[in-house]
């Protein structure tokens, strides 16, 4: 049985975090953050699939494709190291070797991350003052991985962070995990940045295959704005410290990791949802009963992720043709004479549509129903067996005003 | 040589146009527009590629499928007679037989379209009255062309309507059109409703190819908010009034008659773009050497797609790195150290990025030239010899404004 406790990327036994104000590009606020893991990690990851991958995407990439041990990763936010070309490469490479030397481990084993601006250079002396900062006050405390999960929000309003343990052969299991994402954000491979611990003992290609599987229908199944970002890096680090026998094969434990796994980013994943940039509120789309599950997965991203669905329900507006259009233009083939749709919150549940014709119902209802704070798009293909949840969020004048001016 | 001449559907020979205010939806405005030709037209259309088609759609593309000749065209404007079941096809049946009876035409020749909201019943008293009430006060004046293009109109804020001549053996051929379209813009077969009309003599074939190739460079390549409508409807109406020998092969006589087509296409879809949803500015994308024809338009689509792009033209931030994110999570391949951004306007040009490498830029003149009603990003990719332009608009308050509450 998977269980949520307190805490975030230092619930694991072993891990470390720190953060550090270095003056990047905010002021009065913490703008990096570190993890560490004396004991060597065994690494898994997943990459954004835009075609401009930022400097540290590759170095990150290249790291965990090498197969070696990691020990550390360095964050920044404010600035991207998107779109900077050798001068971009060249500041992971000073922040490895300056977490190399302040650590005492190789330099070939610090993952790095940045997220902010776009085509700006990092100021690398700022950068590797904050490494060695961060070095002399890492802690295992609780509190130091919450403050690590705040130094990397950008335009987040509030932190992503969780922990959650099993039990394996008597032995306590943990993972814990932080993210940050809220604008450029739409699914495709990961969206966003996240960091997993866990002191499990796994193989390498184990925890890639679990990590790769879970984000189909977590991480990739969220989006606010539709755009994929440069920078999308999703990290695990396993040091094996709850002392289990190492994961070599699938089974029962693997099958309970899968579920500790999925359990955490489901978590960050619908949090990152719900604090898109502007929001008001958690807008969910799930589709039953489509014919594969692919097409589940496309209609139900569709649905959250069209403009005029996400303003429909930011205005409590249930403007019911507007989700029907956007399955429609999804990709997905199907008939609209088979579905039903149905409106649903904390507050009601309301169907509008029903095999091709729409209902007549209760506006009042509708309203109250679509004013919850979180609300779902319920939608029976009636084509099949396979379901998919996506999670977006409403579109607002506060997204506009934040992304008018982000960069000055 | 294609020459703009004033007017729109009427301009061609033959033509009649006249709209009325039916109350269908809106109050104290014309909701109907008629366009008629007593001579029997040759038809070709496009249709959008939404799977779930409005019940209009899936009636005109059996008309023009059918080889039938055409007559008249009844739009209404408030109801899209989208997601409507078996009522919304008979709506349109009750539309066809009433300007028959009133026109004195087949019933087969007649199409109908409709725009406005999604899942609601047309009137059909009111539509039928409507189409007698306008058979009554056909028209071929410019006037008549001019009103019937305001009364399409939903959350437009100008008419949009074209007329070009050019001279085939001695004889004036003249082509016609008027399009609506604002929100739910985005190109996929194509975008919106639209109506041409010409005096050409031609074979339904080379008209129907010369339509579904222009619109590949025209109405395809714009978007308002990458939602493509389920009504999504461009039709054109050749009664060869002009007197020219029939077009049935290609030629010289084809690719004037081509370039007049594309003239109008373009004309329209731009005044489009421009007056998205919400919009300031007309926001273009340029991408030249590309190394494919589609790799081209499918980046300046990206381009011009993206809410972070809009949002930021709207904002005159020039905050390049949006742009080349969209390029690169577009689906075409490219390397980014290939790539060169510049901003141009009518305020001048400005390069911001060169092969991999941002630029250290006047950042009042980026203002200045973000300000400009008609702002163009250029991208040269440096990879091949194609290219292609797309066209939008800016992301702003009011389309969150007006799509909060367009239903009621």
């Amino acid at each position: 049985m998977v269980k949520q406790i307190e805490g975030g990327v230092t619930a694991p036994k072993g891990f470390k975090a720190a953060c550090c104000a270095a003056g990047i590009k905010y002021v009065g606020r913490t703008d990096m953050a570190m993890v560490f893991s004396e004991k060597p990690c065994v690494s898994a990851g997943t990459f954004t699939s835009n075609v401009v991958k930022a400097a540290c995407v590759q170095w990150d990439k290249k790291l965990v494709d090498s197969g070696e041990a990691l020990h550390a990763v360095v964050v920044n936010s404010g600035i991207a190291n998107a779109c900077t070309g050798q001068e971009g490469w060249d500041a992971c490479d000073a922040t490895a070797v300056a977490a190399s030397e302040a650590l005492n481990i190789p330099a070939g084993s610090v993952a790095v991350a940045s997220t902010g601006v776009i085509g700006m250079q990092l100021p690398v002396d700022k950068l590797t003052a904050g490494v060695k900062t961060m070095s002399t006050t890492l802690s295992d405390s609780l509190q130091a991985g919450t403050d690590a999960s705040k130094a990397i929000m950008t335009t987040d309003t509030i932190n992503k962070e969780i922990a959650v343990t099993f039990e394996l052969e008597g032995k306590t299991v943990t993972l814990g995990g932080m993210s940050k994402g809220s604008g450029m954000i739409h699914p495709n491979m990961c969206t966003m940045l996240g960091f997993l611990t866990t002191d499990l003992a796994i193989e390498k290609s184990l925890l890639q295959e679990a990590l790769s599987a879970v984000i189909l229908d977590t991480f990739n199944m969220i989006t606010v704005d539709g755009d994929t970002s440069t920078n999308d890096t999703l990290l695990i680090m396993a040091n094996g410290e709850a002392g289990n026998v190492v994961i070599a094969e699938h089974g029962p434990a693997y099958d309970l990791f899968y579920e500790a796994l999925f359990t955490v980013c489901r978590y960050l994943a619908r949090r990152m949802a719900g604090d898109g940039e502007g929001a008001t509120k958690l807008f969910e789309a799930k589709v039953v009963n489509a014919s594969s599950k692919e097409d589940a997965r496309t209609l139900s991203r569709a649905i959250v992720g069209s403009n005029l669905s996400k303003a429909a329900i930011y205005g409590c507006d249930a403007n019911f043709g507007r989700f029907l259009c956007a399955m429609g233009y999804s990709g997905a083939q199907f008939d609209q004479n088979d579905v039903e749709l149905f409106f649903e919150s904390a507050a009601g549940r309301l169907q509008v549509f029903d095999h091709g014709t729409p209902l007549a119902f209760d506006e009042d209802l509708a309203v109250k129903i679509l004013q919850a704070p979180e609300v779902t798009v319920f939608v029976d293909m009636h084509e099949g067996s396979e379901e998919a949840v996506a999670w977006g969020c409403d579109l607002t004048y506060d997204y506009v005003k934040i992304n008018a001016d982000y960069r000055s």
